[in-house]
């Protein structure tokens, strides 16, 4: 059975003069996480922030934004209209909708031109590509008005393809536990303190969510072998932690091929492994952010046999 | 406005004992061209081989053998319906089908597991996909039957993405002659000989077939910048000039990323610039055939600026 493991991505910031989304009733969230076909599973929170994990991935929640990331076949497109529809545009200082090369793009509900001609016309703004059309590639729409992001603003998108079979085979184990799974990215030393919620789908699939004060990262694992993929992502600050960090969850994963995307995050950092960059594209101030996207390939000469394709692979 | 650039291939072979498709009436042709949405422009002839220009790229008839590649939105599948249903599956030796990653596959009017399960019911085979699912692959239905291909059928092809703007510069140029395009592939040099049918399309694109006795070439250009494609393919046994003809292809264009399929051609060679083999995948004996895929990137540590997208780019 084919799942989508690429993300749609909405990151929408509010005039916080007039609007403060913690106060924002649950049922609203749970409209909106309903709009695209998803719905909420488990929660956490604190002073600063709401984590939602879905059924397709998760929501976050601060007093000045939201985040949404949504995986499958959902319609992210539906919540951004719902949320527009209720607080008006007028509210909406930042809006930036975010899709990536699919796997099978043609299973999708609608295409991100689609999702973009909506957007314009909601709340106005500019479509951008980041990377190369016949291969990875950030679809990115954003409004389109003076913003300026406050210093501690800064998000990192490491999106992992064709993790290693070993990887996979571990992964998609039937009697995996949560606690199994954590010790095989052992990530909570580099990164600590946070609170974790995560969840172990059936048949396949894992998803985190980690909290600690505004500060979030995010963890989602397609593993079947057909289209592997696993995202992480996070607005840690981390600086000189930044390189150790990557590098650990490319040690872990040791995929084919991944794509760096930073917003405000864009320093040079080297890879373990000889790992070549295909291509980047980057951009300064795109609605007050400064967006780099690298496309990284793990050179391979010897090659493969090819795969055999399961007529069940587009089935969904 | 966008076009597909990316191609659909049939090749199949017949059993020679009962069937010369050299004597099959045009008229058939025609109607076959025709299932697949295309139409024949021109042709050239001699005594081994037919060659069609299409609408949408280009038919290939010799005695024992057709060669169907099309482009855009075709449904080359009904093609092979048509001929299966004609002729029945006992006078098919081999059937080969390829579809490879497209700019947008959601555009299509199948996929190709839905193809696949076609020719699956038709006439028995596998499919298999070379390459990786997220990023650049060759996707080959072929039937499986005992089949030895004779010693000069090889085939190799040259699929170049991302030429160089000046190239799409140039090949967008709205008073361009086919003179002019030869001109500027500079290729006869090297494949001399051949009998040249072209087409210069409108507003874009540009079709050659090149026939010598049973050799041919050709050349599919789409120039459009938002997802520029050229493709080259040829039965030619080029030997110790194929890397020559690779390496003067890519001289020409400048693509930033491409592939090489080899059917029962799998020399090493080596690339002027400085191009990285990311990915290849190689199996023995695919009903008869060595085949060999390779993707190829030219690494890029500057970087480019994003591409506003236009909202025509998936319009038809």
């Amino acid at each position: 059975m084919f799942f989508e493991g690429a993300e749609k991505k909405l990151e929408v910031i509010v005039e916080t003069n007039s609007l403060n989304l913690m106060e924002v009733e649950r049922s609203f969230w749970e409209e909106m996480v309903s709009a695209c076909n998803a719905s909420i599973l488990s929660e956490i929170k604190n002073d600063q922030a709401h984590a939602y994990l879905l059924s397709e991935s998760s929501l976050f929640v601060w007093e000045d934004r939201f985040l949404m990331i949504t995986c499958g076949q959902t319609n992210l497109i539906e919540s951004a209209r719902l949320f527009i529809e209720k607080y008006g545009r007028d509210q909406i200082a930042s809006l930036i909708f975010q899709r990536k090369n699919e796997y099978q793009s043609q299973l999708q509900p609608s295409s991100f031109v689609e999702d973009a001609k909506r957007l314009q016309n909601w709340v106005g703004g500019i479509p951008l590509r980041f990377g190369k059309i016949h291969s990875h590639f950030n679809l990115i729409f954003h409004t389109d008005k003076p913003y300026t992001p406050t210093d501690d603003d800064n998000t990192t998108e490491l999106l992992m393809y064709d993790i290693c079979p070993k990887c996979s085979e571990l992964l998609t184990r039937p009697d995996l536990t949560k606690e199994e799974i954590r010790e095989f990215f052992d990530l909570e030393k580099l990164l600590p303190g946070f609170e974790i919620d995560d969840f172990v789908f059936k048949p396949y699939g894992y998803s985190l969510n980690a909290l600690k004060g505004s500060d979030y990262y995010t963890i989602h694992v397609t593993p079947q072998l057909y289209a592997p993929y696993v995202s992480f992502e996070t607005n840690y600050k981390m600086g000189v932690e930044r390189q150790k960090i990557l590098n650990h969850l490319i040690s872990v994963f040791r995929p084919g091929s991944f794509d760096v995307v930073g917003f405000n995050e864009v320093d040079t950092f080297e890879f373990d492994e000889k790992y070549l960059m295909a291509v980047r594209s980057h951009e300064k101030n795109v609605q007050g952010y400064d967006i780099d996207f690298r496309y990284y390939y793990r050179e391979n000469k010897n090659g493969d046999a090819p795969t055999l394709v399961s007529f069940a692979d587009e089935e969904l």
